[in-house]
Order: C-alpha cells, then structure tokens, then sequence
C-alpha cells in the first residue's frame, strides 16, 4: 500500500502500461528508432509515406509496395460534401486543433469502421483527407474560398499540405523539410496522446474514436504545441543579443520557456539536429536575418545556464514559419503526422488486448450517512 | 524487470494511476459509494441533478442550491443553430455513440473553453445540452422533424430527454426511474472512458476534448453498449422456459453472454437490485409479461450454472425498453449520465496534475541496419 500510494498523481512515470514494437525512447539517453531504425537514418532517407507504411505495416516498403501506397493515399483525398459542411460551420477563431478534432469524430460518423478488417482503410483515409480537412477549413474561414483538396500536383502528403495551404505546388526543399518534420513526429511510444488512443482501443472502440480522443490529448498544452510556444518565445527578438538578454531575464523570473528538455531524454532530443539542419538550409533560402540567429542563441543561452537541451519542437517553429505556415496550423501538422504512431498502436492494442482499467487511491470521505435535502446547509 | 514484465498487455488492472475523492467501487467486493454517499441511498432519494451537483460540486446541495442548479441547466438546452446543421448531416444509419461524439466536440469548436475558470459552465453546458444532441439527431433522421429542444414542460434531465424524444411529458414514474438510471450510471472511478478523460485532462486539454475521447472509448463494447447487448439477448425469447434452454445452449456453446459479472465486483453488482425494482414496476405498467420474466430466468440461470451475477447493465435493458426508449439510443443515455462523473474527475486531475505518461516494454527489433529501397524484398 505504501509503494502503491507513491505512484497516486504520478502520471505513471515509469510505470509499464503495456508492451510494443514500434518505438524506443531515448534507451541511451538519447536516441529513438522506429520499429528499431534509427530516426537518423529514417529523416536522411525516407520519404514521410515511408515511415507511416513501415509503422503501419511492419516493414519498409519496397519501391513498388511505396508507389502503390502512394498512389493509393492521393485517391484518398477529396472531403465528403457533409463534412465540407460541417468544416464551414466552424469559425474563423475556433482552435484549429478543435478542427483537427471535429473533423476525425465527423469522418467517423460517415465512413465507419465497421469492423476491425477495416481498419488499414480507415487509417489510410485519416493519413490522406487531414492535410485536406485542416486546410480546407482554413481557407473557407479566412479567405471564403471552397478549395478542392483531391486537386494537386503534389503527391507527397507534405507537398499536399502546403499545396492545398498556399494555393500553389511547394519547391522541393519545402516538400522534402515537411517530409522530415512529419517523419520526426510519427511516433514516441506512450506519449499522453498515443496512451489514449490505446486506453479507447482497448475497449475495442472504432478507430476513429481512438484518433479523435487521441487528437484532443495532443491538444494540450502539456503535450502537443510547444512549437507554437516556442515560434511565439522567439518572435519576441530582433536580434540574437537581445534574445540573449530576453532569456536571461525570463530565467531570472522563472517564467516557463518551451521547447527545451524533455520529460523522457535526459542528453539530447535526436530529432533536433535534424530539423535544426533544415531550418538553417531555410533561412538561407529566404535570406533570414533574424529568426534563425535567435534560434541559435535561445539554444547556446539555454544550454550554457540551464543544461537545457532543445526538443524535437524548437526549431520546427522557424522552420515551419520560413515555409509560410500560419503558427496556429503547427500542432495540426503534428496530427498529420502522429496519426500514423497513433493507428500503429491502436493496431497493436487490438492484436493483443486487454481492457486499460487502473485503479484509484481512495481519498475521500469514507461513510457518509444520507441527509434529506431540508436538514441540508 | 521482471515485476514490469508481468504487467506488459494487463491493462493496468490493480495497478494504482492516481487518486480520487469521487468513488469507491466494490471495497466490500459489493459496495458503490459517491464521495462516501452509499448508491442505494442516492437512487432511493435523490434526483440526477443533486448527484450530478454532488459530484461536481462536492456537496449534496441545499433545496435552494438544487432549484437554481436546475434552473441553470432548465435554461442551457438549446442547441446553437451550427451543431443543428451539424446533426442534420449525420445519416440515420450512423451509431447513435459517434453522434455524441461528435455533438460534444462541435460543441467544443462553438463554445470553447479558453480557461478553466470556465469549467462548471461548460461542464453544467455539456449535462444539459447532451440530451438535446441526440434527440435532435434522432428525430431529424427517422422522422424528419427539427425539434425545439429548449421548450418542455419537464425541469429534469432524465424527464427532458424523454420528452423531447417521445414528444410529450413523460409520467411520473418514468421520470423518476430516468433519474434512477442516470444516477445509477454517474460514476464508477476509473473505468477505461474516465481514465481516458483523466489522461487527456493531465496534458491540460480542454474539457470538451476530456469527454469527446471519453465517449469515443465508452463505445468500445467491452466498455458501454452491454445494456444494448442484454437486449438483444432477452429479445430473443418468448418466454422463460424458452429463455433458460436458449441460455443453457449458449453456455455449452461457450458464447459471450453480456450483462452478467464485473471486472471489479466479486459477490454482486448494487446497482442490479435497484434497476431491477424499477423494472418490474414499469413490467406492471405496460402489462409485460414476456421481457421481465425472462430477464428474471436468465438471473436465475446464469447464478445456478456459473455463479454470474446480474450487473447494471442487464436489467436497464428491460426497463429502458418499457419506457419506449429504442435500443440504439441506450448508449447516449449512459454518457448523459457519465459526463458528470467524467467531468468531476477531470476537474479532480486538474486541481493536482502530472501529466499522464506511461512507459512501455520493448518487444520489437534492436537495431536494423538502413536498407535502401532498391535493395528491400
């Protein structure tokens, strides 16, 4: 009882909830794989479509098998009229992230999951009709315009997204970044969000509602956003020594600075190399001055005060910005990209289940006799 | 490890995740108490609305307290014209579950939560408006009709969700086992849909986001749906002679017989006795001499041959049935009543939150090597 009292609010840090083959989180202190390939590897090589069939499947695809799934997602794209509908009831100010959300639970009302033979279809539609869900709300709120998303010439679902955002084909390094970014966001293992997604499948619920609650824990501050957070800490600074200073001062306050350390890697986040890399090849592109530098100093000034490394999240905020993505549409392109670690493990959960069921400490009253309403206080 | 291992795939049964002041379930292998207050107590004296005030407010309320509290919800029915749009584009063939689901995320998108001093208001929102969602969906798919969900002449939840379903004031006695039912299904500590709302709670997630994955895992048919499933079975008997050689069968063919047992009761489920009373009095009602009867053989049966106890499920099924309430729609009335417990224990993991993040044992591959795609199988 003692021991079990420890663990009450602990979030079960630690605590195995379960077993699964998709992911490792930082086993030397630093690395992941997925399904034991290194995220390095998989970043410098793959192509997004490629990672969500090996999570999905089990196996990288071979050309043919990665031609067809392509080929197959890109059919998959257009929006039923109903849902085109109910997108253009939602607000211009609405949380895009409750979009994200609405949209799934919607599908799932007019394409579900009857049974679990299903259940690749299903995953396949979500990969594929996001990108066109999120964008096509984005666009009918702010600008009034009825895009057609099964329309692109891209056919990658990053290249989508910035197509369909944009109204234009995006260049090949804008395409590839976006590739990295979502193949840097499939999968963590039991994540807030991913460990819904498994309690839900675990009832043996459709997959769309695995992927709604799952999107609504992402939707945390906690959780998913922090790249947001951090695109709203570095705007705040013209220059890298006024970021500088900016820092220190909001360490000096203890004010909270996102998108440095993480709560499972305890030396770096693998993945931050990585999109650093790219937003650096950004900058140059479109000749930034400012954002870049700051980016690096907020890192060098956190690293030398604090030994705060920067996380996945960091440097996907300039990055995301020198692609022209609105700030707000960031933890959306998570989704996009999460959907696929999230089906992976639905699948899983579904492959050898058992309902998540904990229990609680008890921490209340322990008998209360029952008083009718007129002796009430 | 080897303590860990053990736990791999268990669902986390008997495992602490936290603490709670809202339940305790079965500590006498029998017993159900809210927030110390025993649940036979509850369904003898109280309305759902005091019980709903109970567990969000953490006291039973004064008659002063109570008329106000269902003043509030009286005047927090209506349904925005956007998620009337929405539910008209739900076909009739959808599962009453995804509607909800989706009622209460749309929901989210029009009346969002920005902060959580406005917690009580959404949650109070959510308890008055969900009966709402799915009559209206209900009536607009089968017969066509847009009902006006904020006019009736019943002040009760239970007794407006009938109402606004049949299209007059339910009787007395119908009213009074509607509050029974939702009091009986407010609360059961942390169940998969509550730890799937606590977990989304613990990344600071929105409320709206905490119930939306909450109903999407109350779906699962290992979690809700058995009261539907009980139907089904009863149905199938004309009498109950009928129905104890028709069960017999099924136990020598070892099929899945849903209503009977619990994962944490031992001895009995309390609330069977209590649903079970208010069945027979509605049999009495409508001169039923079929359904009752057999539901009373299968309890008899099921003890003889497997020890098996009725859980609250089976005899809802009946009574529900009596009331006129078409089986598809059994589901929603369970998330009508378990959104106050959802939402108690959100606001309770809110109030001393970490978030909630479990690990997982490992048992993919170890390390592969990258294979470029030309040279893959």
């Amino acid at each position: 009882m003692a021991e079990a009292k420890k663990l009450g609010g602990a979030g079960l840090r630690g605590q195995v909830a379960g077993e699964t083959a998709l992911c490792t989180v930082g086993k030397t202190g630093a690395g992941l794989t997925y399904r034991g390939y290194d995220i390095k590897d998989l970043a410098d090589n793959a192509q997004f479509e490629e990672v969500a069939y090996l999570l999905l499947r089990g196996k990288l695809p071979n050309q043919q098998e990665l031609d067809a799934y392509k080929t197959k997602l890109q059919g998959l794209r257009g929006l039923p009229d109903a849902l085109k509908l109910v997108l253009e009831q939602i607000p211009k100010d609405a949380h895009p992230m409750d979009v994200m959300r609405t949209g799934c639970s919607v599908l799932g009302n007019l394409e579900t999951e009857n049974d679990f033979s299903e259940q690749d279809d299903k995953i396949d539609r979500m990969l594929a009709v996001f990108p066109s869900i999120i964008t096509y709300w984005y666009r009918f709120a702010h600008e009034g315009v009825r895009i057609d998303t099964a329309q692109t010439e891209s056919d990658s679902i990053g290249g989508v997204f910035l197509e369909l955002l944009h109204g234009k084909k995006p260049s090949e390094l804008h395409e590839r970044v976006m590739n990295v970014s979502l193949i840097l966001y499939a999968e963590h293992e039991f994540n807030a969000s991913t460990f819904t997604a498994r309690v839900c499948a675990s009832t043996l619920s459709d997959i769309h509602s695995c992927v709604t609650g799952a999107i609504g824990s992402l939707r945390g501050p906690l959780h998913g956003g922090a790249n947001e957070a951090a695109m709203a800490l570095i705007q705040k600074f013209q220059t890298a020594d006024e970021a500088e200073q900016g820092l220190l001062g909001m360490l000096e306050r203890k004010e909270k600075i996102m998108g440095f350390g993480h709560a499972i890697y305890s030396e770096s986040d693998p993945r931050n190399a990585i999109i650093k890399k790219w937003s650096e090849q950004l900058a140059e592109e479109v000749g930034d001055t400012v954002l870049y530098p700051v980016s690096v100093r907020c890192e060098e000034v956190m690293w030398r005060e604090k030994k705060l490394f920067c996380n996945a999240d960091f440097f996907h905020a300039s990055a995301y910005h020198f692609m022209g993505i609105p700030t707000e549409l960031f933890t959306p392109i998570f989704v996009m990209s999460r959907v696929s670690g999230w089906a992976a493990h639905v699948k899983e959960q579904r492959a050898n289940n058992r309902i998540i069921r904990p229990s609680a400490d008890y921490t209340g009253p322990e008998s209360c006799e029952w008083l009718p309403i007129e002796k009430r206080a």
